[in-house]
């Protein structure tokens, strides 16, 4: 998916706050703000949001001297969701349908996403997420390439989304998952540390893309990554960036999310809020 | 009031959305936005964010040569807004303090600002405002102010909500009132046109600021309109612009508005949906 230029302001808006939440100061949130926009006017308008947010982020690093500015954020979003999981928990169990229970929270979980915004209802969310139906849903497709394939390859999103992401993996065991998180700080995307604060070391064998930067860049991955990415033959695909990145990568991917912003749901053509479960379309 | 490090991607935002109300296709689009960006980067700290937006919608009329790209869009608020000017009237015969409830609907017709969104929800508007309490209310002093001043200055906001000041106009009536508007196109702010096309002609004396850009800026503003504004004991204020370049010019001001910005919010101190009444600060 193409950056939009309806992206644009996203973006500059999303350099401010992360600035802010690295600690600078008003001169160093202007400094970082001027560097994005003047990275915007050169932007490749081939490029993906993700490559710019990668961009901006790196800068933020770089300015405010602060090698992972979410740090605290993702550990209090990892408190949180952690404090909710055996609540979660007794609801898959008393479900009617424990896979798609578990889907549904798994989505409900993306919300944790401080691109988006700096604070989020995660209760609100998981109300509204087993209340509103999913669109399209692919939930039987993803049950089916599940039971079919050897193992599931599970690329993470958010920090304390991770969390939810657990659950689901636990009605997808015993088949083995791969848990893939970023290599390092990306935004609030997890990293192995997060993830194993998370508990994802119990239930998965835990990887990385090889770069830490949000979504999945084939031309920044470790070789190790690719090579597991293409022998996957189901891989679920959590959140926007993720989205963003591999939306046009075949339909072993089912990208699960909730769609948070207006280009994403004009390229999925659903509305803006809706909660998806997606198949990828086949490559041709 | 001064921009803010939030108002830029607001104001990124702002110039694609206007620029697509000119009718501009994507090429046009992005070089709006890298001229607005370009613009933002050498931004004076000391501007207020209504300067920035005449900046760049002057560019944007200048590229898309369309003289007043939001001329259809004023041209339905108005008819809107007029639609509901009967039952409208009688909801203020028939309240228990009409002028309160004339007020109220002043700034109930403050929703249709498309710098904030493009769609607004009118009615939604006029239910939220008469149920919500005013935060400052300073009406009491307003009406007082009113009472003791030969006539009122009321400077106007948008197109169609000129609509809704006519019904707070013909409270104040007898007092004479002029009502100053813009003397081009900018944004959709009301010019004489519309102002006319609401049927202000018949309840007030029109005037200009004698610029064609939103809010009022003293030093492009006619000799004629600094005469008026120096010499009026009462001057009614619409809208955020207003309020953003008018802040600090004392208490003969009371700004009328909702706040529909977080910047202003943190400015006013109230949260972000308030309805406010605030007379200005004495200047020392």
């Amino acid at each position: 998916m193409k950056t939009q230029l309806d992206c644009y302001s996203c973006l500059v808006r999303q350099a401010l706050h992360a600035a802010r939440f690295a600690g600078a100061d008003e001169s160093v949130q202007r400094k970082v703000l001027n560097q994005v926009m003047r990275a915007l006017i050169q932007l490749d308008p081939e490029s993906t949001p993700p490559m710019t947010s990668d961009l901006i982020h790196r800068l933020i690093r770089e300015v405010s001297a602060s090698s992972d500015p979410y740090q605290r954020m993702k550990e209090k979003s990892t408190q949180e969701a952690l404090a909710l999981y055996p609540q979660l928990k007794e609801l898959i169990q008393q479900s009617s349908d424990r896979f798609e229970t578990a889907v549904k929270l798994a989505i409900a979980g993306n919300i944790i996403d401080l691109s988006v915004s700096e604070q989020y209802d995660l209760l609100g969310s998981i109300e509204r997420v087993l209340n509103q139906p999913l669109t399209p849903n692919d939930t039987p497709q993803l049950k089916a390439a599940i039971e079919r394939s050897p193992w599931v390859l599970y690329l993470a999103d958010n920090a304390g989304e991770t969390v939810f992401d657990r659950l689901l993996i636990e009605e997808i065991l015993p088949r083995p998952v791969i848990y893939v998180v970023k290599s390092g700080p990306a935004l609030n995307d997890a990293t192995l540390g997060d993830a194993r604060a998370a508990g994802l070391d119990q239930v998965a064998e835990l990887r990385t893309t090889g770069y830490d930067g949000i979504g999945v860049f084939f031309d920044k991955s470790s070789p190790e990554f690719l090579e597991l990415f293409d022998n996957s033959q189901v891989i679920i695909a959590k959140g926007m960036a993720n989205y963003e990145t591999l939306s046009e990568c075949g339909d072993r991917l089912f990208f699960l999310l909730q769609i948070k912003c207006e280009v994403i749901a004009q390229d999925v053509g659903k509305p803006l809020g809706s909660l998806m479960v997606a198949q990828g379309k086949p490559v041709r």
